[in-house]
C-alpha cells in the first residue's frame, strides 16, 4: 500500500487496490484469485519455490496454464519445445505474443516468471472487457525451463524454438542426479524427438512482449511503477572444476595435502575483487564439493561462476582474470583447474523503435537495462521484441523474499494490455 | 610387491605372497577370497565406496560378517547397539576382542576399518590352524557406523555401547534425506528402542585391539610394515553457518549483497594458515550452499570444520581463531556466522603397558601416533585397548586410492594372530 498512487499508465483513473480477492476493483480481484491458484503450486514455505523443468511441479504448473486457456475459451497448444501457448483469434504469422516462464531457481520468489504469465492472462481479460477487437491474433505464451535450475542451461524453451540450442544438446543435458533433459521429458509424456527450431511457431510471432519484475531497483529510484527495458547485459556461466585428490582430514599432513577447497576459496574472493574493479557482475552461487564428507579432504570441488558486465568485453576479461588467479592458488596446492564455459549470452539490445513506441503509449516510462537473461533477450535475435519492468520495492529476485506490491501489479497488467491494444487492436 | 619381504613379526617365516586365490601359501589365498567377497560390497568403481549406516549396502556388508561368523561355526549375535560380534567360545567376561568397521565415508578405500574385521576373522583361522586353545572366548566385532558419514557422529555404535553418547540423542540424529537414525534403524529391522550403555557386552570385554591400515606415512619412514598406536589426537568436528541473503546473481549490486560465500572462502583460507602456524590440522571437506543455483547468491553456506592437534589445547585455540577470522570476514559483508561443535573427541593415550606386550610379542615394532578417531579410541576409556597399524605406501586414506599391499596386509594377520594368541591362550 502507498499514501500516493501511482498514476495509472494507461490513462485509466483506478482506486489503490489491496488485492483481496472480494476488492471492489475487478481487476484487482481478479489478479489476486488467478495469482492464488498458482502460488499454491511448488512452493515450500519459507524455502521458497522449487519449480523446475519437466517434474511434478512443472506439469502443475502446465496444468495450470492450460485451465486458464480453457477458462478464457482459448485454442492451447504445446509446442514441439515444450512451450506452451494460449490463443485469442486463430494461429498465424504476425500475432502479438507475451507471456514469460513458470519455474523458478531452488529457492525462488513467487513473481519471477509467473507475475509476466499471470499479467497476459489478465491483460486479454481487460481487452475483452472493453470490447477491444484484434486485428491480429494474441498469444500467451509459457516458455519451457526458463531459469536452468535443474539442467544447467537457461532459457531452454525459446532457444530450441529460435534454434540456438541444438536439439542434440538439449536432450544430453543433464540434471544433477544424471537424468538428461530427453529422460525428463519422456517421463512428463513429452517427445525429446520433435526438439528442434521451431519455423511455423516463430513465424506466427509478430511482436514479443515479456512483462517480468524488475530484479533490481532501478524503478525505486526512478520512483516509477513500471519501465521498459533498454538492454540486457551480456553474461555467462563457467563451470570451474578443481581437481585435488582425496584423503583422511585426520592424518594428511597438510604440506602433503592437494586439498581443492582452497583455490576455490581463493577464486571466490579474487572473483569478488575483479568485478568490483571493473564494475561488473561475479558470483559463485552453486559449488558441489566430491565426495563431501566431513573428514575427508577433497578429491574435487565444482563451481560455477556466472559473470555479467555492461560489455562482452569486460566480461570475457573478468573471467580470465579469476581464472588467473585461480590457477595460481591452484599450483600452490598441486591441485588442476579446468574451466568451462556452460553458456553465453552476448548483449541483448531491444529495438528502439518499439520501445519507444510503448513508452509513449505508457505515457511515457523509463528505459532501463537490466543483468538478468530472460526469454526476451532470446527471442529478440529473431523477432521485435520488448520486456516491461514492473518495480520490487526492495530489488530483491530469487529469493522467497521478490516482491511487488498488489497496486504495482495492477498497474502492470494495465499496462500490458495498454501495449497489446495499441499492437494488435489497430 | 616388493624386493625385500618384511620379517615376519610372529617370528614365522613366510614366502612373498601375491594374494591371488590359488597361491601356494594358504593365508594369503585365503586372504584374498575373503577379501574379495567384501570387496564386491558398495563399491562404485572409480567413485570409491559408498557404505554407510542402516542402508542397503550396510546390511549387505552386515550379512557378509555374519556368514564369515557361520562359515567358522562362531556364534552371531547383534548388540543392543546395532554392533555385530562373532564368539569362538562361550561369551563371557574378560574375552579378547578384536575387530573394526564395515562402513565408510562417501568415495572411500576399501581398507578403512574391513581390514580389520578381515583380519580378525583370518587370525582366529591362523590359531585354529596352529591347534592354539584359547584360555579365555575371543570375539570378532563390527562396530556400526564409525565414519558417521551419514549421521554427522563418528562411531556411534562404540559411543552408544559405553554410554558416551545419550540413546535419545542417537536417534534424533539425522541424515541429509532428514531421515533421523531411530527411521533408519527400523526400516533396516533394527530396534532404535533398546540403544544405550551395555553393561553386559561391555563387561565382557577384557582387551581390545583394533587392526587398521595406517592413515599416513609414518610407517613408511619407519621402514615397518606394521606398528602400535601410541595416542589418537584430540579432534572435533565444527558446524559453521554462513547466513546471507538470497538474491539474483545478475542484477544485484555487490554493495547490496549479503554474500555467504565470500566469508566462508577467508575461513577456508584461515583454516589453513591457522593450522599451519600451530602444527596442527584444519579441513574444511563437506560444503552445502543453499539455494545452490548457479544464478542465485546464496542465502545461506553451511561449511563442515575438522580440527585435530596434539593437544585439546591447542584444537580449542585453532577453532577459535578460525571463527575470528571467519567472523571478520562475515562482518563486512553482512554475513552473519554461527559456529558449532558437532562433535569433540578428547586426546586418547592407550595404555602403556598392553602396547609394550603387544611391541614384545611382535619382537618390537615401533609406537606412533595418529590424527584419525577410532572405536578403539572410545572404548579405550572403558577397557584396556590397543591398536596395530598396517603399513599404507602412499599415506592416502578415505579414498579410492587408499591401499596395502597384499604382503602387509598378511603380515598384519599374522601379527594380530600373535598378539590373540598371547592374550587369550596362555
Amino acid at each position: 500500500m502507498t499514501d500516493h498512487p501511482a498514476p495509472s499508465p494507461a490513462g485509466r483513473p483506478r482506486p489503490v487496490p489491496d488485492g483481496a480477492p472480494d476488492h471492489p476493483d475487478p481487476l484487482a480481484a481478479r489478479f489476486r484469485r488467478t495469482w492464488d491458484a498458482l502460488a499454491a503450486i511448488g512452493g515450500e514455505g519459507a524455502a521458497g519455490y522449487h519449480r523446475f523443468a519437466w517434474t511434478p511441479v512443472d506439469l502443475a504448473l502446465r496444468g495450470w496454464f492450460q485451465e486458464q486457456a480453457a477458462l478464457r475459451g482459448m485454442a492451447y497448444e504445446r509446442d514441439r519445445n515444450g512451450n506452451q501457448w494460449a490463443w485469442w483469434g486463430t494461429p498465424a504469422p504476425g500475432a502479438v505474443v507475451t507471456g514469460s516462464h513458470l519455474d523458478s531457481v531452488p529457492g525462488g520468489g513467487a513473481f519471477d516468471g509467473p507475475l509476466g504469465v499471470v499479467s497476459a492472462f489478465l491483460a486479454v481479460d481487460e481487452l475483452r472487457e472493453r470490447g477491444a477487437v484484434p486485428s491480429r491474433p494474441i498469444a500467451v505464451v509459457n516458455f519451457a525451463d526458463e531459469e536452468g535450475a535443474r539442467f544447467g542451461v537457461a532459457c531452454v524453451g525459446s532457444r530450441l524454438l529460435t534454434g540456438i540450442l541444438a536439439p542434440d544438446d538439449a536432450r544430453a543435458l543433464r540434471d544433477g542426479d544424471g537424468v538428461t533433459l530427453a529422460e525428463a521429458m519422456l517421463a512428463a509424456g513429452a517427445d525429446p524427438g520433435a526438439l528442434g527450431r521451431d519455423e511455423e511457431a516463430l513465424a506466427r510471432i509478430g511482436t514479443f512482449v515479456e512483462l517480468h519484475i524488475e530484479q533490481g531497483r532501478g524503478l525505486v529510484g526512478l520512483d516509477a511503477p513500471i519501465g521498459v527495458a533498454s538492454a540486457i547485459w551480456p553474461h555467462g556461466r563457467w563451470r570451474c572444476t578443481f581437481h585435488g585428490e582425496a584423503d583422511h582430514a585426520g592424518t594428511t599432513r597438510l604440506a602433503d595435502r592437494r586439498d581443492p577447497m582452497l583455490p576455490f576459496a581463493s577464486a571466490v574472493l579474487a572473483a569478488r575483487q575483479v568485478a568490483g574493479e571493473m564494475g561488473a557482475l561475479a558470483t559463485f552461487g552453486k559449488v558441489r564439493v566430491h565426495p563431501n564428507g566431513t573428514n575427508a579432504i577433497p578429491s574435487r570441488v565444482d563451481a560455477w561462476l556466472d559473470g555479467r558486465a555492461p560489455d562482452a568485453a569486460t566480461v570475457g576479461k573478468m573471467v580470465g582474470e579469476i581464472t588467473a588467479a585461480a590457477e595460481a592458488a591452484a599450483a600452490g596446492h598441486g591441485v588442476r583447474v579446468e574451466v568451462v564455459a556452460e553458456s553465453s549470452s552476448p548483449v541483448v539490445e531491444f529495438g528502439v523503435e518499439l520501445r519507444d513506441r510503448i513508452a509513449a503509449t505508457l505515457g511515457g516510462v523509463p528505459a532501463l537495462p537490466t543483468g538478468a537473461g530472460h526469454d526476451a533477450g532470446i527471442l529478440s535475435a529473431a523477432v521485435p521484441t520488448a520486456m516491461l519492468f514492473v518495480r520490487n520495492p526492495t530489488g530483491v529476485s530469487h529469493s522467497p523474499a521478490e516482491h511487488a506490491t498488489p497496486d504495482d501489479c495492477v498497474t502492470g497488467i494495465t499496462a500490458l494490455a495498454a501495449v497489446l491494444e495499441d499492437l494488435a487492436c489497430r
